[in-house]
């Protein structure tokens, strides 16, 4: 049983729970044969979804409780009354060191705000935020804030910057990865304060990572840059707004692939193709958003995820467990900490 | 010659300038059989254009200026030194009741400081909006601002839901627009306090729009509401993803039918279908913002745009100014004005 990965689970959070969270450990566990689970959550209903699954034999421990955090219940609410949620015993197992990530699909707002409660931010960071990576022409690209932070300030973009660096290097394996801050146009002119003033500070960063400077919206799908950081309120309708365009290409497409006999014959034969392109766009293959900037991995899948959505949050998390997300990010803010000019020192920006 | 309909045109403004200009006038007067121009640019340049096209023939009075707003220029340079530009030329035609609308394809900041400052805002609106109609499942979804503020206050907001509901009746034909305001949830208590404090507002409007509260990014797609009101950060942002994502899934849609001769022999049956498919994504269909809010209308095609494009941003001007959209947002603020509760006096917002 060396180099043992134990995961804790949230096992009622998400509209398929408990289920698709079983499954999603049985599909993470044939890819990740080393991965564990404690599962926290409603005994009587996760023992025989456990026990269907011979891959979880003897890799699953059952911690039962009756208490589940609802997708509508408010994180402050969610933060004082649930202590003995299924969410809020996974993030505690990660502060006890018994896992070493967490992963729901529960209410993200609650879960934010246990993690930040428990887990505590990492020096340096005042905000935790939500990281996912999305695909591009060229490969992926993770973006941040995707909606914990509404409103942030230049040192909060320039801390999602250097968590999202570290995002890339961690998750998708690029060496040195590329920052770009999102905005309206590319000129150094352009955008609100905020933004004109996080770019200013990061071009005079002393952190070795290639800030790219100002790109537009278009220029995540184009693969332009491996980071790309922008507030919450922002990149939470951006990221629902290209979900949304994905989906109504797809109607268009359905319409398309309807519209005449020859159509329907021409999507028979592009059918494999096409699966591999849905394939390519399936969001639950990029399902699992990193709450980042905490002292421990917490996951979020989305709420109405399967199994196979599940399983690559499970992925994520062990991801950057076994690459030692935390104390990159860790080391990185040391470094900032001891070499930066403090931001109110820093030239007035126009 | 009654009902004649003169639009004045930057013959110079955008990177297929003059050509697709013209070419654009002449395809929008095969559309429009009333439609006349008044040219402004380069004569040398414009009248051999104009000359080739039997369609314009006595619809076009060229008037000549060598000045031209190039796409780099400052909007506060533009505005001071550009004044015999073709741009602000056109822009004068209007304040000179000599053309009802002027449309340009050339740079935006230069547009709009301009028309501002030349044609003036509607008594009660503060900042021009740039608004647009965007494709969805159900049919069109006109969002405002797309960037011509990148800070909007509660107030803004909530006339720009004004002016978009009046372009969705006049533009779209749509009888009771619903409008929604972009969030990052539906919840009451989700986003900044500028969203929450306008949509405490918009409750309360005296006025007869339809507001349904907050929407999602992917609102906009799915059709969900007729007018989409947000602030030119987040609508500059969005509408580029939204561009970038539709690239992203065309790519890959290349990519699938290159995959096999299998897809190719599919891709050949399915190319009617695709085309039609293509057609509805098509964005120099949508093309042709309207920069709302003025005392006149101007109209901005995309920068990169053919005559195609043009000539449907020259057919957007046409119906603004045959449905009276100055006047009916003019209405509509005077009503305001005299109904509504001063803000300040507004309950506060949780």
């Amino acid at each position: 049983m060396t180099d043992r990965i134990v995961i804790a689970l949230d096992g009622m959070g998400g509209d398929a729970a408990p289920e698709m969270v079983v499954g999603g450990a049985a599909r993470a566990r044939r890819n990740i044969p080393s991965v564990e689970f404690l599962l926290f959550g409603d005994s009587e209903r996760l023992e025989p979804l456990v026990r269907k699954r011979k891959v979880l034999s003897g890799a699953v421990e059952i911690r039962h409780t009756d208490q589940v955090v609802r997708g509508d219940d408010k994180p402050s609410v969610a933060l004082r009354a649930a202590r003995e949620s299924s969410m809020r015993k996974a993030i505690d197992a990660v502060k006890a060191g018994e896992a070493v990530a967490a992963v729901s699909a529960g209410n993200t707002g609650a879960l934010m705000a246990m993690s930040k409660f428990v887990l505590k931010t990492i020096e340096g960071i005042d905000r935790p935020a939500i990281v996912r990576s999305v695909p591009t022409v060229k490969g992926q690209c993770c973006v941040l804030d995707l909606g914990a932070n509404v409103q942030c300030s230049p040192d909060h973009l320039v801390q999602f910057a250097v968590m999202g660096e570290v995002f890339a290097r961690t998750v998708l394996g690029v060496e040195r990865p590329t920052i770009g801050l999102i905005n309206i146009g590319i000129e150094e002119i352009k955008g609100h304060e905020e933004v004109r003033e996080a770019a200013a500070i990061l071009r005079e960063t002393p952190l070795p990572i290639t800030f790219t400077g100002f790109i537009e919206g278009n220029d995540i799908s184009s693969g332009r840059v491996d980071v790309a950081v922008t507030d919450g309120f922002t990149g939470n309708v951006g990221l629902k707004i290209a979900e949304g365009t994905a989906k109504l290409i797809a109607s268009f497409l359905r319409d398309a692939f309807r519209s005449s006999w020859r159509a329907r014959l021409a999507y028979i034969l592009a059918r494999p193709a096409l699966a591999v392109m849905r394939e390519r766009t399936d969001p639950r293959h990029y399902d699992g958003a990193i709450l980042g900037g905490l002292n421990g991995i917490v996951v979020k899948a989305h709420g109405g995820t399967d199994s196979l959505g599940f399983s690559n949050a499970i992925g994520v998390a062990v991801e950057m467990a076994v690459n030692g997300f935390v104390p990159k990010i860790k080391d990185d803010f040391e470094r900032l900490k001891n070499t930066a000019v403090p931001v109110a020192d820093q030239e007035p920006v126009a």
